[in-house]
């Protein structure tokens, strides 16, 4: 299966390539992606083998798409938290990382962040799956901003760093202590970057 | 190759050992864990397929074995800086990190971590491999646990917090800042790590 059959065979059907997608997402994100052959994701979808390369141009693209969806889902679970208006900002902020060790604990602490996981595989090896994740992280890095700066202008979070640093040494941070927390099995990671976030980075 | 020829085969020479061990390092490093078969690393080495399994029960054990090393070079150029008595620790611990965003910037910000990169693809999946990171990283975090406690001791860094948590949440916080360094194929990560650790973390 070396040569794509390209653009040849059935006429793409969009709850197909959904399900691509679907079958994907929840395959690379426990196995990872260079563990993942195409051969599972057709076969999860329940579609030939062949009719993958009428959705996808390649296995890039098609890791490009699922961190975009994964992404997608994500970010609207991050604006959940942090842009409900009936709490302040910084207790928004809390709220979200609280929510996500909860849902971590209950996944047995593995698969962590599929964006960090692919930063981790394919960033150096793949540039559409790269520029993908450059985008994505930014669009991840902005929320996070728009909420801590909002903080600052209430004076919850101080304002020696601008928002935009603070939103991105918080979010690598996070991405760091999920690595962590996958290699010890436990939370204790995570609480550790609670402490030192709320108690010293943003005061 | 799904049998494993077990312990049959040549008599293991030490050398072999650690030209297959220097292979993987370099392979794997570059390549990640899963993409890389253990056909790369024995034709790298220059031994036939069969011999690799004189040597290694499995691709966890290789891998393990290649995490070890890989932490031990690494421990002897963390303990190079940070037990360099000529500084005081806190110019040591930044000159440790000062001299790997050079290194990362010589490499084209590729590769980072071998043992991030290894807990973000395998420590879901092998034991073996989860328990070598669980032990490197442990390791790790008390080269920097030491050199913290002793800048505390001389007034160079807070106790607000204790030695092990800042050990832990700094070098978890770098390991993120190299993952969004690939994306970002950009030392800028590092320097916002760099600022936030040492203008406040450590404060």
């Amino acid at each position: 299966m070396k040569t794509a059959p390209g653009k040849r065979g059935p006429k793409p059907k969009p709850d197909t390539r959904a399900n691509l997608v679907e079958a994907g997402l929840r395959i690379i994100h426990s196995a990872g992606y260079a563990a993942t052959g195409i051969q599972s994701i057709v076969d999860a979808a329940g579609i030939p083998k062949g009719s993958f390369y009428t959705y996808f141009d390649s296995k890039e693209a098609f890791g490009a798409e699922v961190i975009a969806e994964y992404s997608k889902r994500g970010q609207g679970k991050l604006r959940h938290f942090l842009c409900d208006s009936e709490k302040t900002p910084l207790t928004r902020l809390k709220a979200f990382f609280e929510d996500r060790i909860e849902a971590f604990g209950t996944a047995n602490y593995a698969r962590g962040c599929l964006m960090g996981n692919f930063s981790a595989e394919a960033a150096d090896h793949s540039v559409q799956i790269r520029e993908q994740l450059v985008k994505e992280f930014k669009a991840w890095s902005q929320i996070f901003e728009s909420c801590i700066s909002e903080a600052q202008g209430q004076g919850e979070i101080s304002r020696q760093f601008s928002a935009g640093l603070l939103a991105n040494f918080i979010f690598n941070s996070w991405e760091g202590a999920l690595l962590r927390m996958r290699v010890e099995n436990s939370a204790a990671p995570l609480r550790e970057f609670m402490k030192l976030v709320f108690e010293k980075v943003i005061q």
